[in-house]
């Protein structure tokens, strides 16, 4: 299945991710080449078989997610949009959000629709800003 | 100035980032809007004033950098290109690299050549694979 717009899939992907809806999530990644996942601090996960199975791992491992999302930027290209977003997420019954989330997703246009073809996720280190970064701790 | 494919537009960036040469670094990054950074743990910079003001930060707080980039996997769209890469970073007189940051990398065309719109840079933390998500330490 694809949706009839970015944000639709953008909702699709963000409600399965909730609802540890694996037959949802299966359907908002585009079945194709070139397609990669990156879930924080981890090493990247590339292809629909790959990035399901960690989905599946993930959804298995926790309680139910609560999630909010904030757009931070968008870029629109033809058939093509890119945004950043901060990911707000609460898991089972802990009382409040942990540290935001940083993902860039893409969700790319064929005839049948849009679909998610990348999503790199990361966390911000608390007392991070853009204006001092740290390299001797991190560096770029 | 802009780069006749999107592997010279990479070449460059790294090149400018290894060199702390913010002349080259501010001719990759496309003049325009919708562009972003996101350095390592870090808030995300918007814009291209931002985002060489980070840079210049960097380099004014770091030793010459020497950076290996191995090329994960790519994505193509017309004009647009997606590379998910691995950087490898040794700093100043340190003798080894540092532990791997992933980094997706966009560039785009226009008539004039290829520039770079997005920089995500993310670390990888030791012991993550694809197939052992740790919810309860990270999730998603």
């Amino acid at each position: 299945m694809a949706y009839p717009t970015p944000e639709a899939a953008e909702s699709a992907f963000y409600a399965a991710f909730e609802a540890r809806d694996l037959a949802v999530m299966t359907e908002v990644w585009a079945p194709e080449p070139g397609t990669f996942c990156v879930h924080p601090l981890t090493t990247p996960l590339a292809g629909h078989t790959a990035i399901l199975a960690g989905w599946r791992a993930i959804f298995e491992a926790a309680g139910r997610f609560r999630i909010a999302v904030t757009v931070l930027s968008e870029r629109r290209e033809p058939g093509l949009v890119i945004r950043l977003v901060e990911e707000s997420l609460t898991i089972g019954s802990e009382t409040g959000p942990r540290p935001p989330i940083l993902a860039t997703n893409i969700y790319r246009q064929r005839d049948a629709g849009w679909q998610l073809v990348l999503h790199h996720a990361s966390p911000v280190q608390s007392g991070q800003t853009e204006s001092r970064p740290t390299p001797h701790r991190i560096v770029h």
